[in-house]
């Protein structure tokens, strides 16, 4: 199947809501059964509440658990809130031991305490049930297989058939000393293309990557991210190994980061569902944009100190958007630019003087090139030589500023190990803005008041 | 090793710098040497292109491939250019094929042909070469192994370790029938645990994802993303298959993904490396700023529309930053929002009604809280119960058209077929100052002009 025969989801979902509503199951059973598992989990998320639980009892445990993992959690939860315990225990029960973990750990502790009661692996899902959410402990899964040191290759491939483990993330095999603790790591390709007697201790890697079972998720994605490892190996504090970090959790906290960069530049200081209540969204806007109110009273008190230039030059306040909002804009270019080399690894903040210098040397070229693009539409629209002389020298000065202001602010902040991209937009919007009325009403002030 | 324990690299480049300016290369590849290859490359492309040269050929050319599989393209393309022909074809044969192909598509293509003639795997290299860098056959590579259907499992365990395949890449082997043609995948797992006589045709999923050879590879990567795969078949026209698509390059995309994102909203339309020379850079920024300079003429227009009232009210300008500025903020925060939202399928355009409604909603809040604060400030300072009304009346205004043009921007954008990251920034901004400066300015001229 490529990518154009892939199903259109609204499509599915029409079709099952269409059956569901005229009380034909089986329908929407039939339209559901057949696609892959993320497909399923689509359509019925995006079911109404009151269809999902009609069609829940319709699908087996092992079809729900599916559904259930791929699912957002919080939708999950919404579910589950509203289920029976006995059906919740028969679904948590086919679910894989991290994502119970997380499923029960956002329940009402009373209801998850009954589920955890009834079901089989209980004690795996209770052992991560104790980890901190954001920690590696918390992210991880139990494992399914662990092989030992001194097992033959024969020996570990017949381990794994009698296993037959649920997983589907046994491309690398953990190795283990009597003791439990982590020794060694085997790819399941090595293990296949390895001679059947080999000893494991001499084809396995005998110092792999691993996180301790209190670090945080992000140090462990990253370090899956720059060794390219489909799984990372937990340990806790006597180095015996407790469980895995598996590639599907690497994808969900990069795409976790990416988003939580983007929402801070965009001042959004947290991340958040886009289908957030109204009253949590409030909560982390409001704040943002009080701060803000209160930096623009910076820009507010220069420009108050010029009311009499503004009220002798009037014409002047046409320019005001311009002056403020191309240096704006260009400071964000440089800002963005600067963070995401950051987030990326590319800029070291030693790199950051080479940055400086080549943002110093654009401003300046932007300076010159909008400075007197803005100055001839100074002179054409109001006529004014010397306007157009004021208006462009400002915009060259301040586009210098924002250049710097757009480098200097986020490799600060790293320095002093805060987020760039949280708290340097504000910062450098306000450099820009009170600088931008600075020069222009300040050389306003000198050559036309001056001379008039 | 956990996270804690990983090298500093710039610690390790000093180290090599050093011994390398003391001329002492066996200390240096003593440093360099037991490294992991990620960080091999990192601490090799840091360091001044002479050093590099010099350090090249005491490297192994299978650690030389490794490193320059790691390191970014357009560095490797520097360091290549400056090599021989013949040190070049050594450490090519190492190569993966498509990192081969990758780099000799980037340099001249003179070399190129010298290399291709040399190398073991010119045939493989060659058919790689052929495909756009965007498509899926740009970003694949060549398979090691196929099994065919008609095996049994031992055969293909047997075949395996016959071909002792040099690609990590064999979590899932594709299966084809006597012409060729995908007809099926297994994953490494299912074949491990299986009874050795089955035949593959009995456990392999006979309905693979795929991607054909000219699609385009974020539909690839996207493909693959949502269907937690870690390698995609390609074929050609005839369903012959050709290659297959690996999770490292999946990862690649999705990053460059996430970049494009963040850099459109920042205001850079295209991706640029961190450091891009200053031409380039301006290329691509210039422009945006000249556009944005038009755009804010029409804020200007307004603005001097109302010279009039402002000539007689010169305290009003005081507080345009803040007029401006919150519903900016404001703006761009919903903006973020819903662009981040539309990007990860959070929101569909049918869901952006409820979207409008919501941020609608948060506009009018966000409008009474601030536009109160604003009023108690601008009465605090200025005196002026009126001013406190027009102030606090033109945000509150304001804010509520800031969370609209929020939504209503990108989700056009997206009816269009436009990307919403692109364009919306531009003309929300736009839109909250130009309206900002009428609400503004209008209430002034109505109420404070009107009534002295």
């Amino acid at each position: 199947m490529a990518m154009e025969d892939v199903i259109s989801v609204d499509e599915i979902i029409e079709k099952v809501r269409l059956a569901l509503s005229e009380g034909h199951w089986d329908e929407a059973i039939a339209v559901l059964e057949p696609l892959r598992r993320s497909d399923q989990a689509e359509v019925f998320s995006d079911l109404p509440p009151a269809q999902q639980q009609e069609i829940l009892p319709f699908l087996t445990p092992e079809n729900s658990a599916d559904i259930f993992e791929e699912m957002e959690d919080e939708d999950v939860v919404d579910i589950a809130n509203r289920m029976r315990t006995d059906s919740l225990v028969e679904i948590v029960n086919e679910m894989e031991p991290d994502e119970a973990a997380d499923l029960l750990g956002d329940i009402p502790s009373a209801q998850a305490e009954e589920v955890l009661a009834k079901i089989d692996e209980s004690e795996d899902v209770r052992a991560l049930l104790s980890h901190a959410d954001e920690s590696a402990g918390g992210v991880m899964t139990a494992l399914d297989v662990r092989i030992s040191k001194d097992m033959t290759v024969d020996e570990a491939i017949w381990h794994l058939r009698h296993m037959t483990p649920e997983s589907e993330q046994i491309y690398y095999l953990f190795v283990e000393d009597k003791g439990s603790h982590l020794v060694g790591v085997v790819s399941l390709r090595d293990l296949v293309i390895a001679k059947p007697g080999t000893l494991i201790s001499s084809i396995m890697d005998p110092d792999p990557l691993y996180s301790e079972v209190g670090a945080d998720q992000e140090e462990a994605a990253k370090l899956m991210q720059r060794y390219d490892l489909l799984a990372l190996p937990v340990v806790d504090e006597e180095h015996q190994l407790v469980g895995m970090i598996t590639y599907d959790d690497l994808l969900d906290v990069l795409e976790d980061e990416a988003t939580e960069d983007i929402y801070r530049l965009g001042g959004v200081p947290r991340e958040q569902p886009a289908d957030i209540g109204v009253a949590s969204a409030m909560k982390t806007r409001l704040p943002w944009l009080v701060l803000n109110l209160l930096t623009a009273l910076i820009s507010a008190a220069v420009m108050s100190l010029f009311e009499n230039t503004i009220a002798q030059v009037a014409v002047l306040a046409a320019f005001f958007p311009i002056v403020a909002g191309v240096s704006g804009s260009a400071a964000t270019q440089t800002l963005t630019v600067t963070v995401r080399g950051l987030a990326l690894g590319d800029i070291s903040p030693k790199e950051g003087i080479k940055a400086l210098g080549r943002e110093l040397l654009i401003g300046l070229i932007n300076g010159i090139s909008i400075g007197v693009i803005v100055a001839l539409i100074a002179l054409a629209w109001k006529g004014t030589p010397l306007l157009g002389l004021v208006t462009g020298a400002a915009v060259f000065l301040n586009l210098i500023c924002a250049g710097i202001a757009g480098v200097i602010m986020p490799l600060l902040m790293h320095r002093l190990k805060l987020d760039p991209a949280l708290a340097s937009p504000i910062l450098v919007t306000t450099t820009t803005d009170t600088l931008g009325y600075f020069f222009y009403l300040g050389l306003a002030t000198l050559l036309i008041v001056g001379l008039t």
